[in-house]
């Protein structure tokens, strides 16, 4: 249960920096959305992504880290390092979202094989090592599976805390949920990870449900990405295709809304998805809300040092015109 | 925690009576909007209140009872019996709103002293025996309190389940929240009788914070009813004034929400509360949720022998027309 | 969660009675060893069993009510009062013990078809209405099974509670569990009624399996009640026979122990049954910990105004003393 | 909520190395029974203590880190690198028991300082390493704190669960509690990494506190140390009576239980504590009995590939004669 004290307490912010990309680490369990993901931030000019980290979630993180690299492979971008990460949650038991990304994790395309290794750290290891090498306020953490990593990372070296830019999460949602009525899957999954990160006392901005439920991959998306004509626009396609088949079937959606994008888009340009300061935990114990996101949005809100922020609206235009321009570009 | 069996039952319908007024058994513990609500029931030829059973929430159930009866004297109306109910929660400790009603319950206003007594029975007791004695679908409950009474009385004789023709709480909310971010106070009171009520088996309409919000009594309203010029609009206007100072300064609200009305105006009309079927539940024991009312609005929901529905859109115009009508016609 | 306030508060007690035998109201589920309690009970001069109420637990309602109607046919006591009870538990799911008791509640013999009706009034109505026509202080309650008519019956007539003369359940553990390692069913079945029951302010005490684990119907046992040689004698030992196979099979003892009528010797003779006050509560929310009665047994415990003691001890031979004559007497 | 599957699964068992000292980590939080356990482990040849690390506990890991150095100092120990754990539990808020162990953690006596600098490496990383570099089955965890450091590593790094020879922690009780009727201070501060650590699949042996309750310092103990005349003897008596004094303000005993050695005495020499294999768990969420350890000590219960046992019963001459002659052997 979060403590006033702690919830609230004034973390001295790391000091933005204003110029250049924005150094990202990617921690994600890829997944469709994830692989979209991955292509945005590759192709943005406004996006350094500086290694990814893997994360049980959509698949094992056996199959997760093998996507991670065939995405990147799919890109030419093998030089990005690949960090393997936690094979379950802090104490929950280990589930799969194999009936939304299938047996593979990536259901519905071919899979190049990865043709350089994972790297050798571990992937909590090589978030806490990064940040603490780089300057303060210069590394951006994307979180878009599973907080499990993060968790660890800021528990191992709590010093991370005040030293990261920023913490941008999909997942949870203030009034939509997905496994349950009021939970989203990847703080479901790992309730107790989430409560720590979101309770960390770093800037936070949770791209929810709420938001990503308006990023549909909506016919006219397709046929923008058809006209490309690539390979990788192919690819995509046949990501969309799997993923509308299962949301259709499981989630009752007309179309397949694409959650992890979001994300980058948010950093590219923040104009893209409006925002909303709102204190924000995570239930870790209801018979019936294990895993919600709870965000306070009542007119009588405290806000007084608050450092978390929820994702309300999204300019779906933009946004979509952002993931397709990225697929044309990564060629 | 609901067990799909359980929760989903088809308890045989009571056949509705579509003929003559609605006939209610009141439950509540006025409470300023609660003596509103009082008011339109007593007002509308729509409705028959049978009864009015009390229960501690906004005040000592002492006190509660006292207001019910003052407010029946000065609607002329004695004859309608009052029924002292529970002045506890089934498990959880008592906790009355002193802060948003003031003292009394019912701040902001001189009460005329009962010039009946309170009836024999026990609330309980009454509404069981009513229920039982009247035809099956004839008794319609309408709670705007903490539900402990009609949770006791499903438990006493469980054969009112079926027999009652619906029940309509004004409770909880599956956006909004009062006393915690995501839950509101008359079932956040006694979550484990409101858990019993909602999970009975019998139809049931919450009227929650989502619909009751928008029953904002504005300073248009209270001209109109000014007007009126009669005792019970000075009345009115004084709980109002008393009822605004709270809500802004407990609330962060402009103009308070008249909510209990909103369950008397949804029988007597039911286009004026437009309302979804979904399934409900509350939980009863997270840290942070304790007390949520949870339904499922899913796109892929089971609705499959769903008997609960939650209350949407307030026509706004045609609500508070009821209520100043009905001050007019109290006289 | 008690309150600490609330759960250590002062009922004023009700003066004892010292003279003439024990009234008591035996609530229970017969289940076999429920069944040697209505004898002990019929059985010594130093009580008078006013009436059974009957609970749904070792298997329904409707069984449980015509087994005991059928045990009091056994005795010849019809004109013991047996009130039918609650169906099912506050809040859980109903969980019947058909492993133990198997399919008709008291397997294992042949059961008199009952010969007169079960009475008119619901346990609940029974029970507060018993207590509240006698003096204060001179009505004991007796507890075998789930606590919901007794919960109900304090939150339905509040009075009854400082009017009761003391509270002995047959129930819970503070070392011991059976249906989870440290859960008994009786308690496990529905927790919320138990801790309405434990913390509701009356002298209580809790009869649990610390105690009753001692109480185990040996060879021996049987032999001496095999010696009466009267149908009754048949009767015990055909449920003997039944729950010794089960309590092997299911529950890896040697004997079965026979917990339910340690209550009743407790109220012939207190010294058979070690007592040790204690601050008591029950578990309604762990994972692993749910329907556990806590007892404080530290030896810094506060004792101060504590009403709740926890049986240790029995004296074996002497309870079984009493049980053998019990069915030489009964005839 | 420990998944069977999970919690009984079978590791496959690290190989036990019998000849040698044993190879240990002390991960601890001096604390005054900690000091002494330092002792034991330093004073005996049965022992190698390859390392200490340290998790706030009984005060802020700042204090207890340097208590862990002056302690070595004492005992002219400095060649034991101390490795600085975590500053909080994994989700709860930080909770000191400075009621017991006083303002320094070590209250009642005077500490030199250190001369030697903490070790580099974190705790976790410092406990993953060593075990990763050990042979399968050479090194043993012995943990007298809350178990963060020891849930962080099994999380970082997986592959030291079956690396491991042995878990043995001080915390817990199956029948006993201290900070709550049914919760001991190690594992209530920090009761989901207690989870994960009981979990996890290795080898472990709670030392709980219903057989640290044996090990009380009594007055002929203290005699015998006094006797000595050395100053580490002194040293002992100083910190026993500091904890003699809060042992009978705020626990109401007559001497003070010496918990955390009797872990060292085990692995010494096992016969002096009997253990009993049980299956154990750690409750993380109930309102009355969060940070309880469930051990089913029930006759059913199911032992097959029960990697638990729990300490049952203490031989205190032998412990003691192991403790006096400790202090004795250090000079």
């Amino acid at each position: 249960m979060p403590d006033p004290q702690t919830t609230t307490r004034r973390v001295e912010q790391a000091a933005p920096r204003p110029d250049g990309p924005r150094r990202i680490i990617l921690d994600c369990d890829p997944g469709h959305d994830d692989a979209v993901a991955i292509m945005l931030a590759l192709a943005s000019p406004a996006i350094e992504l500086l290694g990814i980290t893997t994360v049980g979630g959509n698949q094992t993180v056996q199959k997760i880290t093998r996507n991670a690299q065939s995405v990147l492979e799919m890109c030419g971008r093998q030089d990005v390092p690949v960090h393997r990460g936690s094979a379950r949650p802090l104490l929950r038991d280990v589930h799969v979202a194999g009936d939304i990304h299938g047996e593979s994790g990536l259901d519905g395309v071919e899979l190049p094989a990865p043709t350089v290794p994972v790297a050798d750290a571990r992937a909590v290891q090589y978030i806490a090592d990064t940040v603490m090498a780089a300057e303060p306020g210069e590394i951006t953490l994307v979180a878009t599976g599973p907080l499990t990593n993060l968790a660890l990372a800021a528990r191992l070296e709590p010093e991370i805390i005040e030293r990261v830019r920023e913490v941008v999460i999909m997942g949870g949602g203030y009034h939509e949920g997905n496994v349950s009525p009021v939970a989203e899957f990847n703080i479901w999954a790992d309730p107790e990870a989430a409560a720590i990160v979101v309770d960390a006392g770093w800037e936070l901005t949770m791209v929810g449900l709420d938001l990503t439920h308006q990023a549909l991959a909506t016919a006219d998306v397709e046929e923008q990405v058809r006209a490309i004509g690539t390979d990788l626009a192919e690819f995509f396609l046949g990501l969309m295709g799997f993923f509308r088949r299962t949301y259709q079937e499981v989630q009752g959606f007309d179309d397949p809304p694409v959650h992890d994008p979001c994300t980058i888009a948010y950093l590219i340009d923040p104009s893209v998805v409006r925002t909303r300061r709102a204190p924000l935990h995570v239930e870790t114990s209801g018979d019936l809300t294990r895993g919600m996101t709870v965000a306070d949005l009542r007119p009588g809100a405290d806000l007084e040092g608050c450092r978390t922020q929820v994702a309300t609206e999204l300019d779906r235009d933009a946004f979509w015109g952002m993931v397709v321009e990225a697929i044309r570009v990564l060629g």
